[in-house]
């Protein structure tokens, strides 16, 4: 009898392993066995053998995405008014198209083009925020989970400093909306799970943090936000919570900040000083780098070099829409660009990313945020991607791993032909 | 009876004016009368009713792009070993490659690879190094020719500091290739014209450069070389040529820097200082500005709005296989996006580029290299594209220079319909 979830595909595989190496296995073959990777091989075990095989011939074969932090109600006007800085930005252009999602009809038609493009992206995983609105956010998850896509997705919270149309009543108010849709999605969903979403200490007063807070306790759910981006946003952050020690302690002040059984994400940590990034160990966290986001919003470089060196978790965002396009790829090579830019325009003794750094950041890195998820090593949850490289013509014959880097270079040229979340196939 | 090279394109129409301002007509007409622009319209003059008309429907219709430094030898490995600086990347990467186009028949196998990835992307006018081997680069040349693009070519001279199997015997041996290159090519193309290519100061010795001066004179000939690109290169300029009172000198000094009649092209200028770009603007050079390639090879950020404010000549560069890709809506963006890190990170006083000022760089900023080249005012030589963006979805309707804005930074979603060179259909 044929069990589910269980398969063969054959191609040109690479992974990332823990130690953020990269391992290779041209012409190989990488097992699903109910749901999860079974290993790499160079034939098919005997145990594999009446596994069925799709062959994708030349194609490379990579282990799915995570995108740490993107904003799916931005997608609509990614890549439009990239001449301001966050503040700014946020007030001409995020929060009047966040607000229009107030009408659940909007969100009918503006979700549906951000989940079929995230479907057909190399994103297998996601980190979502939504908007402060409940039914519109509870359609994006009903969306989420019939796409295939796992995602943690919040419904965002926002008492203060919000925009026309697009700010809580009350803290009161925000924590009420907020056990609402807790309430429609419970028991809802298999690949969806709710996250709180305090979109960042400017727009969050202390009371709703320590009612988020309280939600929190209760549930047991995980925190995902914003943190050190920019340097008007950390100003402001000290003038609004002058007792913490840093951006961060004023998350971790209102237990807020996770912990490392219950980690959050902190998008950003551009300008984090070593007491925040022992703050951030202490607590688990992980960072999601958004090279793209904090290159159009003009926020900086995040120094990964430095997060890696003090064995932090760090994973790549696309941040849309700060960030213009949903590509995990392209935030792979700007994660290596940057690097090399804060090299040599802000601190010389943090090495640059690798390949093989951005190429772990993409998927192990933020992939454990979920599991195990992120490699082929035996034991994790198979998502797995085959990309069509044929087009990216070369004059020798190129190593599994060298493919991968121009893939990522190259990425308007590769066409992915295959995608599987959890086993299952998605496209 | 019809006349050649004379027709109307509709479509939604956007292009720049000399003084970077950008002009949009959607669901507008331009025309092209005997491969010269006659303007854009909102409805078909009547002395242009008889002109045949391609309509794009809701496509873009942009000028068509200048690419002011490319490697087209290096395009074999574009994308890939992205973790040296400069000099180390010579060294491992490129040299190696370059000896190679020293076998005919391997240039004949990649160069067409190259080729007709230009003809198929934007770039409608380029700025080519080939390497210095003289048979290849007539090739090469051959191959530009026929695609019907319009570029400068210049066989490249470097008799010191070369790789194995990559460095000319001597100064005399390297002019003395270079007049045979010369005297192969004369007269023989209508789009492709031959320009002087020493390397770089650290690849050309005194000797060379002088004798390069002699041929310049005799033929009139611009030149083209790198300059200001890295602080190491820098660095050996100084002890290579220390009678130079900077990098720009060591080839002002040789006679090797143009003239306002007859600019040179030098890329990058990263470093230039006041003094530098003083006298890059008393001999009209043209900047070369290549973003991607200076991320890459960790050079740095080249201050182009220094360089706009001084009224300095300014264009976009690939420059692959620093730049992993030929794409000139990469250079845009990618424009866009360092500028932004050179005020936050360098100087707070040099204002970033807005999408405008990308636009134009690509288009007209560069295409003034090449005469009248890079609009759609009356009078320009009639390069354009048409551009399907029908797959990037909006939630409104957007103005054409928005739909540009995104293009920009959608560019794998978005699809070249069309292309025109001095009025010849190329796609």
């Amino acid at each position: 009898m044929q069990r589910k979830d269980c398969f063969v595909l054959k191609g040109n595989i690479i992974y990332a392993r823990e130690d953020r190496t990269l391992a290779e296995q041209s012409e190989g073959y990488v097992v699903c066995e109910d749901g999860i990777c079974a290993g790499v091989f160079d034939g098919i075990p005997e145990q594999y053998k009446n596994f069925p095989v799709t062959d994708y011939g030349d194609a490379l074969i990579v282990p799915g995405m995570t995108d740490l932090h993107v904003h799916a109600p931005q997608y609509t006007f990614r890549g439009l008014g990239m001449d301001l800085e966050l503040l700014d930005w946020l007030a001409a252009h995020t929060f009047p198209e966040e607000a229009r999602y107030g009408e659940l009809s909007y969100a009918k038609q503006a979700y549906p083009y951000f989940v079929e493009e995230l479907r057909t992206s190399c994103t297998t995983r996601a980190c979502v925020f939504a908007t402060l609105h409940g039914e519109a956010t509870v359609e994006l998850m009903d969306e989420l989970e019939a796409s295939g896509l796992v995602s943690y997705v919040g419904k965002v919270n926002m008492d203060r400093n919000g925009g026309v149309n697009l700010c809580e009543e009350s803290a009161e108010a925000s924590a009420a909306a907020t056990r609402d849709w807790l309430s429609a999605v419970k028991g809802r969903y298999a690949h969806t799970t709710p996250i709180l979403t305090p979109r960042f200490t400017p727009c969050c007063s202390d009371e709703l943090m320590r009612l988020l807070a309280g939600v929190q306790r209760e549930t047991g759910l995980r925190v995902q936000s914003h943190l050190s981006e920019n340097p008007s946003e950390i100003a402001w952050v000290k003038e609004l919570v002058p007792e913490a020690s840093c951006y961060g302690d004023a998350y971790a002040l209102f237990d807020m900040l996770g912990s490392p059984d219950t980690p959050a994400v902190m998008a950003h940590c551009v300008y984090s000083d070593d007491a925040e990034l022992a703050l951030l160990k202490a607590h688990g966290t992980y960072i999601a780098h958004c090279p793209e986001s904090n290159l159009n919003v003009s926020s900086g470089i995040a120094p990964v070099g430095k997060f890696l060196a003090k064995g932090l978790h760090v994973g790549l965002g696309s941040d849309v829409a700060g960030g213009s396009t949903l590509s995990m790829l392209r935030a792979m090579t700007l994660a290596v660009q940057v690097s090399k830019m804060y090299w040599r325009l802000v601190d010389n003794t943090v090495r640059p990313l690798t390949f093989a750094d951005a190429f772990y950041l993409a998927t192990l890195g933020g992939g454990r945020y979920f599991g195990k998820v992120g490699s082929f090593l035996p034991g994790y949850e198979f998502d797995a991607l085959a990309v069509d490289d044929s087009s990216v013509k070369s004059m020798r014959r190129l190593s599994v791993t060298e493919r991968a880097e121009r893939m990522a270079y190259q990425e308007c040229a590769c066409r992915l032909v295959g995608k599987y979340v959890r086993g299952r196939k998605l496209v």
